[in-house]
């Protein structure tokens, strides 16, 4: 066998709690692998075009290092986001790629990240294939939104869906505690412009303590303003203290997204996404006024993809596997693949890696199937409920100094 | 010594994440005091004079309750928002409240809550004193914004101020893995309509391998959006990422609440304050607008009072503290006081419970001092900081069950 050379790892996207563990997988493994040096891109694919990388035994010194990695949310590396331009529109970009490949001796290159990194995966693949190249280019799935598709599910999810039905069931306590002879409406609103994962992950808060939250609208079903108002006012009548999960991209059967209706602006990202925010605070003014009720709102926000201090164990392993098998599969000559997560059993549940070309797998949105709603279309079924569970078990406490949780950093970032 | 009779306790006001923590030190304490019965209010004097009550020992079953109560965020026994009225305007409600106490043979009253149940103390004492009564009432403070004046800290506060330095920690860590060549301000809007203490808590983050908030603006200070605006675009020449907290109720020198200038709505609860919303959302369009980078808003919302998966063990421990002393006070002779918490010592920090008259107490808010700000009014002073981290310090790990913190909760609420 050929001497190992040097390996390289980046991280882009929207960052997860998680997303650090499978880096940490990537190095770990590269490490026990033999290959030589294991880089970190900084920024993506963004900064290794301006030659921005660090080696990264300078980062990680040990294996409590390793440790306060897997525990440290957001991009270590940091994160951007890039679409490489079509292969044929700019030949120079690719050029100027694998130049810099080899002026590091680079073996394999591993992305971490989602839909839009799989499709750096597949035109580096590609373009490595067409040159005749034998760099091996594999992708390791991310996302808080669970919307890659033939993985049973992405690292990052568990974590998020541990963390909403955390906070969930904290802000279903609060309203309780507040609503005695007054009626009081609360709107949650969560992550997921296209999916419902998330937002269904809210029924995980209904527990033999806590009855969860009361109405759940996940934006694959169109939004019925009217049956939503009927709806709440009939259960109103039932409780004092209501509580509604809904998506930030629920939208109304002619396509407008609801926090549209509040003349909220619109903001556009590099990917063209639609940045959507004030769809709760809507509701609950809806509410309001319609019910002549106390109503409030809640944004989990930007916590939902960073409060590692509230990781799921089963996922921080899990995003430490996949991390360690992109390695793996590099080492043994795959390329222009994603590993996926295949659960293995449900009962008791046991997951291993797989892998897939990455061409099945690039900008495929995987949404909550219409089964897995109920037939009102507001509330998440049973079925909905046992494939999120086994992805929201144990935890991974984090290093905790002076009160408050601790995090690896990048110090030095020059070579 | 004559025979024990019943106590009861109540919980008023917004919850925190460990006002049960105190209620589980009154029914602690009181159990092993030898009081015969221990009564929970149901949604505090209001809940009382519907005469909603239970009988604590059909709740707490176990030294396991008990530890489940101090991890469970919210009013166990509901909360109320309800200010009793002058005794001469209307002595109905004292006969009545004071006819129901008799009924039930208690002998202590103990209530658990923030300014305006300290009010609710002052005036059942005066009753009892002026009508020649010989029940005890005794306050315990409750409140997430340390707003309370001569209890060196409230119980709440700290483990919100973690809660807070936390989540800031994982925001900042967010922010600095997404802004690659490109510039990008967060803007993060903390509880305290008039005190910073929560807002200042934010300069926590600033840790070893965290540079915390960039700007910090209490409600104390009046806000300049010129000078605001004038420091932001200085500050991003030197930086891509800033990160800057700002407290729900900042107003400019003309007393105008900067989120009123959104045009957002404004809502006046039963106490006649104003519930504020919308001031990061405003700072963030009025920077994205000014400065043409991208920006976004972050409330951390009703999470900061029930979050109690974040305690802090300092402040759990000290909540129970100051329940258990309530009983004792009572138990010894004393009315119409409430409970406080003595600093001891800096170094290492120490605490002890103190007691004080409740009229040197209701009503009066305790603001941050302009000492503990910068000369800017942007930041607070390592005084400030010195003040805080005590109280964050140590945690208790919620008790997981199938991946979430479990809480204990009122089962049959018949007597």
């Amino acid at each position: 066998m050929a001497k190992k050379r040097n390996i390289i790892v980046g991280q882009s996207g929207g960052p997860t709690s998680v997303i650090n563990s499978s880096l940490a997988g990537v190095y770990k493994t590269a490490k026990e692998r033999g290959f030589r040096k294991v880089y970190g891109m900084l920024h993506g694919i963004q900064g290794f075009l301006d030659e921005q990388y660090v080696d990264l035994s300078t980062q990680i010194h040990s294996g409590m290092d390793i440790e306060l990695l897997k525990r440290t949310p957001s991009a270590f590396l940091g994160s951007c986001r890039y679409k490489l331009p079509e292969i044929h529109e700019n030949p120079e970009v690719y050029e100027k790629i694998f130049r810099i490949l080899d002026k590091l001796d680079i073996e394999a290159f591993i992305y971490i990240g989602g839909n839009d990194s799989m499709d750096t995966i597949k035109k580096l693949s590609d373009y490595a294939v067409f040159k005749g190249h034998d760099h091996k280019f594999l992708g390791v799935p991310k996302t808080i939104d669970n919307d890659l598709a033939l993985t049973d599910h992405t690292p990052g999810f568990g974590s998020a869906a541990k963390y909403i039905a955390t906070s969930t069931k904290e802000v279903i306590r609060d309203a309780l505690g507040l609503s005695y002879k007054k009626e009081m409406i609360t709107v949650i609103e969560i992550m997921g412009r296209n999916a419902g994962w998330l937002t269904g992950a809210t029924a995980l808060a209904k527990t033999e303590e806590c009855e969860g939250p009361d109405l759940i609208y996940l934006p694959e079903i169109p939004f019925d303003i009217d049956k939503f108002l009927k709806k709440t006012r009939e259960l109103l009548k039932k409780k004092p203290s209501l509580v509604i999960a809904v998506s930030e991209g629920i939208k109304l059967a002619d396509g407008r997204y609801v926090c549209e209706l509040s003349g909220g602006g619109e903001y556009v990202d590099a990917f063209g996404h639609k940045q959507l925010q004030g769809t709760a605070a809507y509701l609950a003014g809806f509410l309001g006024a319609e019910l002549g009720c106390k109503t409030r709102s809640i944004e989990f926000s930007t916590l939902q993809r960073s409060a590692s201090h509230m990781a799921s164990r089963v996922d921080v392993d899990e995003a430490f596997m996949v991390g360690g098998a992109a390695v793996k599969a590099a080492d043994e000559g795959d390329s222009g693949k994603m590993v996926v997560i295949d659960r293995v059993a449900d009962d008791p549940y046991m997951a291993a890696a797989g892998i897939y070309d990455v061409h099945r797998i690039a900008n495929n949105e995987k949404l909550v199937p219409r089964s897995w709603v109920n037939r009102e279309g507001n509330y998440v079924t049973d079925e909905f409920v046992n494939y999120i569970e086994p992805l929201i078990q144990g935890d991974y406490q984090p290093f905790m100094v002076n009160g408050l949780p601790q995090h690896l950093v990048l110090r030095n970032k020059k070579l």
